[in-house]
């Protein structure tokens, strides 16, 4: 006779009996949107898409260790997970529509559960989008993929390649306050209100998803802000095979930071912290803003390949190593 | 001053370097369809859906400790992850079209990516289907999340809950031979030809995809056995609000199954075992079956809930209670 394989029955039983529970106590709300036909329930979600639409798809998973402190809120994890994907879809110009998450826990803690999925849920319908589809196992630490599914008007999305010699390269909002928010936090020194501002920017960044629409027939090429401004703009100018310079006392910087943090320190966050979910975009002169979004103009589109910066009106060498080597 | 935290700081752009060179690699291949505008390599992914068609979405994730066992190769790991999610997509009777990944790695080992990108492109282009957006993270074990797009004609979706009264049981293929090769192999046994046929049936299970498509507009209900026959049977009726018998004898067990294990055993595989991957369906008779895959009716649906088996012509109960509690 054959014995059963006990590591793998009982575990594979034990998880789905957890997920079927999950997916239907925390995550399976009522959607008010007739473009979905099956949500979460069946083996998979149905879609009507807009007839005249292209489709955006984005995929970012977060990591327990990796991606978030441990005093960050179940909420704010799962706020922010639906926000970073999110900020890609701005970054193209789509508009969010649908949204499946697939969540590996090391236990069903309800308490966690609970939090978590408001917090997601909140991120879901500050945007309008609809979670169709999930999928629940266990592992060793807790890892959250967010998909999300958008549109945009057939052929007109923002790609990073876009951009053309003499473009201005534009940013939204302010830059570096999540990064420095994170390392005051980090640094365990007693928050004050301009500190918490930073440390909120971290907590629940606020994807530019109506900025990244307007942008769709305005802007020439664009990205979202999610790894620090220098490498993300290399990013875009390098898909353009152009380059850039970026003038560092135009870099837009919140009250709170220039508060808090000495000026050189806030431009290296701003450079190179990451977490802000800003879009940076290139445009022709003159770019004109009719959002309620602060945009600043920060350099210019060159023909010669690289990034480079200056600081009143010096060469500035800004060194991003940490980006380029694995150690 | 305000000090960097190295905690976030480093291990961010460390993952974010591996994650940008692991996808230009390994899953950035040249995708063969126009309805692909942008694939990998951008904020995200722009698919032209069919007009005429809605959209399925399916989403599955596979941890190493739960879902793999340590025997089972990259490639085949790679392949099992696409061929479980075209599964739910052969349920629904939908045509895969799209899919992302979510790779959690725990170090980013050249050969193991190697060999499991072979896997899963292998599944991917027998199925044709196009990888257009990934992302990858470093973790503490191998998570595998793979989100699946495909479309339907408009409207014709095949669901859990069409089942009617009456209906005869189907299933395709033969049941229980994934679940029982991996118990033979898992005890150690040496393999002869027949327990590597079931083996492999766990290896690379074979998604029905085309049977999936025939049964959209014959079949009143469908599911794909992930999980076992009895539990996604139960999960079938239960969503039609329905009930049902199976008879035993009739369940389709392969020759290799019959030459290496004992009736009872056989039977137990099939209905508890899981990773079939085979579809089970409702339909009126008469069912006619104009594809290459083998049907055989199982049992029948009734108005009264539950399901319950028979053997031989006797009430057989089935304690299936591996599915009911988490202990």
């Amino acid at each position: 006779m054959i014995a059963q394989s006990k590591k793998f029955d009982l575990k594979t039983k034990v998880v789905i009996v957890d997920e079927f529970k999950i997916i239907s106590q925390y995550f399976e709300r009522k959607v008010e949107d007739n473009s979905v036909r099956v949500g979460i329930g069946d083996d998979g979600a149905v879609l009507s898409p807009d007839r005249q639409k292209d489709l955006i798809a984005v995929v970012d998973s977060m990591v327990s260790a990796v991606h978030f402190p441990v005093w960050l809120s179940p909420a704010d994890i799962g706020y922010r997970a639906v926000a970073i994907n999110l900020s890609d879809v701005a970054a193209m110009g789509g508009t969010p529509r649908w949204m499946t998450l697939a969540l590996t826990l090391v236990k069903p803690d309800s308490d966690w559960l609970e939090e978590f999925s408001s917090g997601l849920f909140a991120a879901a319908e500050e945007f309008n989008v609809a979670l169709v589809g999930g999928d629940t196992t266990r592992g060793s630490e807790i890892i959250i993929s967010v998909q999300i599914l958008g549109d945009i008007e057939r052929g007109s999305v923002l790609q990073r390649s876009g951009a053309e010699p003499g473009d201005g390269i534009y940013v939204s909002g302010t830059l570096g306050d999540a990064s420095a928010g994170l390392s005051i936090k980090e640094s365990g020194s007693p928050l004050t209100q301009a500190s918490e501002f930073l440390v909120g920017r971290f907590q629940r960044p606020h994807p530019r998803v109506d900025l990244g629409r307007f942008l769709r027939t305005r802007a020439t090429a664009a990205i979202d802000l999610s790894d620090g401004l220098f490498g993300d703009l290399e990013k875009l100018l390098s898909a353009s095979e152009l380059g850039g310079t970026i003038e560092l006392d135009k870099l837009p910087l919140s009250k709170q930071m220039t508060q808090l943090v000495r000026r050189r320190d806030a431009i290296h966050f701003a450079l190179a912290g990451g977490d802000d979910y800003e879009l940076c975009f290139t445009a022709s002169d003159p770019f004109i803003n009719e959002t309620d979004v602060p945009i600043q103009r920060i350099g210019t589109v060159s023909n010669d390949l690289g990034l480079s910066c200056t600081l009143d009106g010096n060469s500035y060498e800004f060194r991003n190593k940490g980006y380029r080597h694995f150690t």
